[in-house]
Order: C-alpha cells, then sequence, then structure tokens
C-alpha cells in the first residue's frame, strides 16, 4: 500500500482503514506472507502463477449515479476474477490502484473496499494492496494472481477445425440490464443486476477443465467479437448458429417491449462473463450434462479470408461505455 | 493483453503493435510462459513471489511537456522496479495498465512502450500485458513481480533502538530537477535528468542484503514523509542528522541561486528512489566501504510520543503534483 500522489490532508489515514479491512479479509488467507504496508508484498509460492489486469473507470465501465461504491467494488474484484477462472486458475491475491478525484468521501472509498471484500469471500481470494493517487475521475486498476491447473492452460488459438463453438450460459442480459439503466427503468431489477452483478464461472470451468478442454475464454466484450479474437487466435473461421430457445425469455421479453433483437443483444451485448470454448459434438454432450445451461453458438470452419462467416448485420462488439 | 474500454477505431491495431514490442522484449526471458495474448498470463514458478504496484499519471506525475513518452515510460518501470529493489527482489515481470485519453497518438503509445522496453532492458524483466482503456488523461498503472530473496524479506518495521538511519545515495536532486522544469529551466539538464530518470537501486540492495540488513525502504515521498513511515512500523522515534557535507554540491549551487534550502530538499524532496535503511554504526562502516555515496540521516530512538524529533519546519513530503 503506497501512498503516494494523493492530494487529501487524510489520506494516510484513509490508507489505515483500508489496511483494517484488507487485514480482515485475509485472515482466512495464507497467501499474503507480508501484507500490504512496506514497498511490496510477499506472497507464498506460487507453481504456475497465472496473472491477468483490469479496469474499471467511471463513466467507462460504472456510473456513480446507477451503481452504489459496494456495487462498483463487487462487479471490479469479479470480472477481474472472472479471467482466471478462464484460465482454469484459482484466485490466490487481488492487488488494486485506486485512482480518487477531489470531493468524493472516504466512506464511498470504504463502502467500495467493502464491495471488494464481499467478492473476495464469495470466491476466496486474498486481498493486496495499492497506489492510492489522485485524478479526475474514480478509477479502479486490478491486477489478480492465480494457481494454474497442473492439468493445462487453456488458451484462446487452440479451437480446431470442425470443432463447436459453445457458451456456458446466457448471453445479452447484462446488455439489456444496462439497456435499462439507460433508459431509467426501475421495473426489471433482475436484468439489471445481470450488469451489476456478474459471477465469473468458476463452477463452469472446473467441468471444463475435466473434460480436457483446451480452448477457453470469457465473454467480456460480446460473442461477437470475442468470437473473432478466438477465431484469430486460432486461425479458422467462425459460423454463428444461434438458436433462439435458448435464448431467456427474460430477455426475449425485455427486447419484445423495447423493439430490440434478441440476437443482437446476445451476440454483441458484453459483461457476461460466460466462458466461450470449443470441443467435438460428443464431449458436449458429456459436458452439457453437468452444464444443462450450455449451448452451441457456431462451428469452426477453414479460414478463406473471414473470420466470421455470417455476421449479423448490425452486431458489434459491446464497447464499455455507460457515460453517454 | 485485454481489449476493452477503448474507444479508437484501431485499438486492436495498437494492441496488435503493442505486443510486437512486449515480444520483442521477452525474447531474452524465460518468465513469461504465456505471452500477452489471452485472458491471463502463464509465469514460471515463483518461489518467493513479491509484488508491487505502482501509477505514474498526467498532471499527476508527469507532464507530456516537460517529457518525452519515452521518458515517461521509462520512469514508470523504474519507480516500480524500485520497489523491488527495496524489497531484495529480482525483477520478473511487469505488466501495464493503460489508460488513454482522446485524440493522443499512436506514436506516442509506440513510444511510451519504447521507454518501458528500455528500463526493462537496462534492469533485466519480462513485460507483461495488460488492460487499455479511455480516459480523460494518460495514465499507466503498473505492477510487478519479482522473486524474492532466500536469505530474508526487508520490512520498514525492523528498525531497532539505537540503530543509526543511512540513505544510499544523494537526496533532493529529483526535486530540484522538478523545480527546474516548473521555472522553465533548461541550462541544468544533469539535474533535470534525475527527475526524469532515477535508477532503482539494484546494485545498492545486493550490498546491503549482503550484510542481512532487514529494515530497508525506498524513499519515493521524500525522506521526511518516508522516515516517518519506517518510525511509525518500527515504533520508534527519529532524530535527523543531516551533515550539509554529504549535499552534492550540484543542489547547493542550484539552492543557492534561487535561495532555496538544501536542508529542506534533502528532507522534503521525493522521488530520488535511494534505500533508507537502519543498522548499527559498526555494520554501515563496512557497508560504506561498497557503497561509497551512503551517508547517515539520523538517529532511531525511544517513541515518547513524536516520530519525527527534529522535524524541519518547512519541511513536507513531496506531494506528486507537476500540474499546477
Amino acid at each position: 500500500m503506497s501512498d503516494s500522489g494523493i492530494r487529501m490532508g487524510n489520506e494516510f489515514d484513509l490508507i489505515k482503514k483500508i489496511q483494517q479491512k484488507i487485514s480482515g479479509i485475509n485472515r482466512n488467507h495464507s497467501a499474503l506472507i507480508v501484507p500490504p504496508g512496506d514497498d511490496a508484498a510477499l506472497l507464498s509460492s506460487l507453481v504456475r502463477p497465472v496473472i491477468t489486469t483490469d479496469c474499471q473507470r467511471q463513466n467507462v465501465h460504472f456510473r456513480l449515479d446507477w451503481q452504489s461504491p459496494e456495487e462498483i467494488g463487487f462487479k471490479a474484484a469479479v470480472v477481474t476474477l472472472s479471467d482466471l477462472a478462464a484460465s482454469y486458475a484459482q484466485p490466490v491475491c487481488l492487488f488494486v490502484n485506486l485512482t480518487i478525484p477531489e470531493g468524493i468521501s472516504e466512506l464511498t472509498l470504504l463502502q467500495l473496499y467493502d464491495g471488494l471484500c464481499e467478492a473476495l469471500t464469495l470466491y476466496p481470494c486474498a486481498l493486496g494492496g495499492g497506489n492510492i493517487s489522485s485524478g479526475s475521475e474514480l478509477s479502479l486498476d486490478l491486477f489478480a494472481m492465480g494457481e494454474g491447473s497442473s492439468l493445462l492452460f487453456p488458451l484462446r488459438s487452440k479451437a480446431l477445425l470442425g470443432q463447436g463453438l459453445y457458451v456456458t450460459g446466457p448471453l445479452g442480459l447484462a446488455r439489456a440490464g444496462l439497456d435499462a439503466l439507460e433508459r431509467g427503468l426501475t421495473d426489471v431489477p433482475d436484468l439489471i443486476r445481470f450488469f451489476k452483478r456478474p459471477r465469473p464461472r468458476f463452477d463452469a470451468a472446473d467441468i471444463l477443465l475435466k473434460k480436457h478442454i483446451s480452448c477457453v475464454m470469457d465473454i467480456s466484450d460480446g460473442l461477437a467479437g470475442d468470437a473473432h479474437h478466438l477465431a484469430e487466435a486460432s486461425n479458422i473461421a467462425i459460423r454463428f448458429e444461434i438458436q433462439t430457445s435458448f435464448m431467456p425469455d427474460i430477455l426475449k421479453e425485455y427486447c419484445q417491449r423495447f423493439n430490440l433483437s434478441p440476437l443482437e443483444m446476445t451476440l454483441a451485448g458484453g459483461e457476461d462473463y460466460e466462458l466461450l470454448f470449443t470441443c467435438e459434438e460428443s464431449v458436449f454432450q458429456t459436458i452439457n450434462k453437468d452444464l444443462p445451461g450450455a449451448f452451441k453458438v457456431g462451428t469452426c470452419l477453414e479460414f478463406q479470408g473471414t473470420r466470421i462467416l455470417n455476421p449479423p448485420l448490425s452486431a458489434h462488439s459491446f464497447v464499455h461505455t455507460v457515460g453517454d
């Protein structure tokens, strides 16, 4: 926990209060041998250190008038941990750099840490320190370390021709929740919850790992965009095949109400944090027994100049801009 | 290397160009088993993972009209690695989250990475990926991993009564360099260089480690402030004893020119990144043979209600605000 940069009279008080919260969450973890407070933290040995970084910025990823500080902290931790889930890694320790605009209250910041701590209790992980500095907008930069599986490290580049492309659960719900927030709706709390409180699919990752699925990534930008990344990394093409029967009723109803396309929400909506993976159809059948919410979204075909063979006309990758 | 958040038409092109630079620097490192490009990176085993985070924000830590993109990138890496040096850890891998304001050129960002790569060539360390997102100001959030020493992990809390307080080299020079930039001077490039191109004292750390010095931290905020942190962590008090003979002539001359106090520069100036440590006088004598630039700045005394027994009246910890 460094203290540089911040121009507040009471920054060291704040750091002490944050350190108290951190020591609370870390009581159940042995990962942090030397906790925040020195120039660096010392962790227990890591056989296969898995590292991911993420960020959540005010008016880009969240809005203070839409989300409580706890919700912002919770989601910031979860979206970072999701990358560990997609890498078959168990969370070890999360570090957070905080950028604080002038005028923000200490209570808001402590509530932000309450949200972080809630997520790290639900998905057990130690909380390291981080830098606190001033800036024009509230911002969290997150660094997560995990312990990778001894069995395999999944990659985007492992898709094979003829394999199916699958997801572990429903898509488009977070995008619909964001749409509802943009419209100022209050009667669809379930949808808004998908946007505010995504879950990292460690449970689904466990099942995929047991089946030795080697091509996995999480869907943060939207199926269309992320499938494109996967196709590029694997040097294949993808043909989307999405059955409307797999779209949740809550999504279809919402889209009907506002004349939106549920297919577009499914393809372009981001932040669902479901896992995207490829495997043979027969392997999927056995996975599907343990993951009844999983479904097929496409097929891996030979690349002949086009990555996505049937791109929906208006679908584009979800851009994280909630500010306008 | 995630791609969320950024609202530029060519963000994936930029990411690819950055990945090329990253793969260049990583050719000499075996630390990154799975390099940037997937949801997470996979590193080689770490026996004693040492983690530190830092940040460099536009108009808080740097100014684009004062520093070239290369200089900003170089310093960002170095100030982060300095915490590893102060923890007796060897650099393993640096991850960087980048916040990009609208209108910044791709060339500027690539030059920023040139500076990062220069530092990581000079102080060998792999370069992991990181998140790129849009924001109102250019900002780097850095996350460094090192391999700790098997001998000991130094702490701020290990100072003992009666020990001397020492630094590994001259202080105040970076502050004088910043002052020169603020005055728009061009005739003191050597001073400005101390502000722009600090060095992490891995060389000094090696010497301190060999002598089993257990209380170490780097001086980023300024001697007065950092000594206070050390005193608090060790529950001691500190009496400053700084001989003007240890102040560099270049600092004294600059202070004389502008009627500044070299003592104040020494105590309050930050960003020198020298190491602050405590030990017995006899041990220091042997260290001093290998580190002729090291000198005494104080003594560790019993805490009786005041951490710093002789605080210079006007000295205050350096606040990282270069923007006003």
